[in-house]
């Protein structure tokens, strides 16, 4: 029971549906992890959350670090306990953060040093480093530090960067030892150039890890490009470890990516677009704020379970965000989290029967069907 | 069961424990009343309210007329059901608001014009259509429209004001009709006069509400004279009817003023509050923004069975306040609602064990403690 493990319960050409097992309880896959920032998903608590099927939740080694700090958070607990989470939790290394928010980084081969932005406090990040703030938060999942590259870049500065990448994450590997149940997942990087993903893949297996993950893509290389990437990617990565794409996605990014083989994904989307108002539905996106749900009484989605569509109407959603209320912002936000688990679901139940490729057909045509007519 | 009804259960001094059943639900009394503004109660679900054991709520007219609009209220089935709030709804008149957030307002003995501080457009409110509205707004219990003085004024100025409110209070009553279940309270005025106060109570009783409020005070008087013009109103008012003192106030002004023979408050202080970080305990205010709190893993009350207390540490509570969150103005707001009813609980158990004296004195003394030491 203590040891971090993957098993492969059912595949469905290259998708997959399988079990986590780590210290902190067990994730089904393909899973979603909601993003809980600054150790909470925003404008949620933990339980509604977990309400919404969640089984792992991502929370931000950068922003962690500079607040409240890994030192006092290892101090009250670790950060699931500190937020009152008690299922697993996945930490990003800090690295992706510091290249998008941090004042006057310099990167090294020895690693990164920057200014915070909340108070422009100098902070070092190296894979040694990353690794240890992630053991201070008691993460169950940490990931190794790596260089994100800005999309577009030339074949040349994405190779030199995936090597240093996969530097630091052998650094990073053995800085992290061996807790029980406990995992560290290396991550590929290479651009969108086919064979430097092969070639990270290949020096991360050779060392070894407990996940892998599948990092810089989604910064602007657009749906087709970053699912030819995945396909790329995933056959060099080993069938028995579970595969993460990080901060991806939309939904149709998530049923295009588990085709292709990836059991885990997190992203800012539905929590962030709770807050503005934007739903996610089976019927494709919905914008609450548009003046056409002012006096609508049905719900946002008549076959969703969550609160936001069993207790209230689209006018009153449309109230609340023209109001500019919290209560929209946690409505929607619950919403859109209820929307990706149930979809994560219903992927693994396709795996499961042996129908994955039908139900993408049915997701696409549902989407691209439009919300329900104006009354 | 249709019948608006208050029945007396226990008097202990002037203080007063009672229950008064509508067609919505009972409401047992003293009660406080969370304020939802705008159809909602800031940074709280509806049943997160509930759960605080919050038997009604209240809702002002001024907002919902100008956004949504009552008619549309209206047509979606009234506020409690816009809202998802099944339980009795109180709504202010809307000339509170009007005196205190519109633009360009001219009153008259015929009522009063003003400018929409959303958007400019002209309103007018009469005591006729001030009742219109919360018949529109399906409130449980309606206000009737009063002119709000503000603080100091002359006797005078005082005198000619409560005469407009009490020509209006006759005018409010007569467009009300009769709905069976639900009630219609005035509102005695008056200042801090008196004889004023006097003959404004007694014209009231002469045309007959199902409860009366107490309005004009917590303008900036303070604690005292607010007091003492309770103590000079209240026994004016018929004892068997609810008594309403309107947007008080701080856990001590309850106290003392259900001493004084009060049976219903409302105020934005424990939400309002919440959402800066300050909450109420038993021990006194406690501001989870100070440092002090910032490594804290104590509760913020160890006694409270509120999610705040038994979920966080005061560290978590501290981080969410700096760091911003959602999730720290909901848990605040949650702790303090939870605080205020259950000292409403409490007050009503003193009030039937005939020992609210003695509980007045220990809430103070308590009060007076002060927070827990540091660490």
């Amino acid at each position: 029971m203590s040891d971090f493990t993957f098993t492969l319960n059912a595949t469905d050409g290259a998708a997959r549906s399988g079990l986590i097992e780590t210290i902190h309880g067990a994730i089904r896959t393909p899973a979603f992890m909601p993003v809980g920032t600054a150790a909470t998903v925003k404008a949620m608590t933990p339980e509604a959350v977990a309400e919404t099927g969640a089984e792992i939740i991502l929370a931000n080694t950068y922003h962690l670090m500079l607040r409240p700090g890994a030192m006092r958070i290892e101090r009250l607990g670790g950060v699931r306990r500190f937020m009152n989470w008690p299922g697993p939790l996945l930490t990003d290394s800090g690295g992706f953060q510091v290249m998008s928010l941090a004042k006057l980084r310099t990167i090294t081969d020895a690693g990164v040093t920057f200014q915070s932005h909340l108070d422009g406090s100098r902070h070092e990040l190296t894979p040694e480093r990353a690794v240890e703030i992630q053991r201070q938060l008691d993460s169950t999942i940490a990931m190794v530090l790596d260089e994100c590259l800005r999309f577009p870049a030339t074949e040349a500065e994405a190779a030199a960067s995936m090597a240093r990448s996969m530097a630091w994450a052998a650094r990073s590997k053995a800085a992290y030892g061996a807790p029980p149940g406990y995992g560290l997942f290396g991550i590929v990087q290479g651009g969108v150039h086919e064979n430097l993903r092969a070639d990270s893949a290949s020096a991360l297996c050779e060392m070894g890890f407990h996940g892998y993950a599948i990092g810089g893509l989604a910064v602007g290389e657009g749906q087709e490009m970053m699912l030819d990437t995945l396909e790329a990617t995933v056959p060099h990565l080993p069938a028995d470890r579970p595969r993460y794409l990080m901060g991806v996605g939309k939904p149709d990014d998530l049923v295009g990516a588990v085709a292709r083989g990836v059991d885990m994904f997190d992203c800012v989307l539905p929590t962030r677009s709770g807050r503005t108002a934007q739903a996610f539905t089976a019927c494709g996106t919905v914008n609450l704020r548009n003046a056409r749900h002012a006096a609508d009484p049905r719900p946002l989605d008549a076959s969703c379970a969550c609160p936001a569509c069993t207790n209230y109407g689209r006018a009153y959603l449309h109230h609340l965000a023209k109001a500019g209320e919290i209560l929209g912002a946690t409505l929607l936000s619950w919403h859109n989290l209820h929307y990706y688990q149930s979809l994560m679901a219903a992927m693994r139940a396709a795996i499961t029967a042996q129908n994955f490729q039908s139900f993408a057909r049915r997701f696409a045509d549902e989407q691209a069907r439009g919300d329900i007519e104006p009354l």
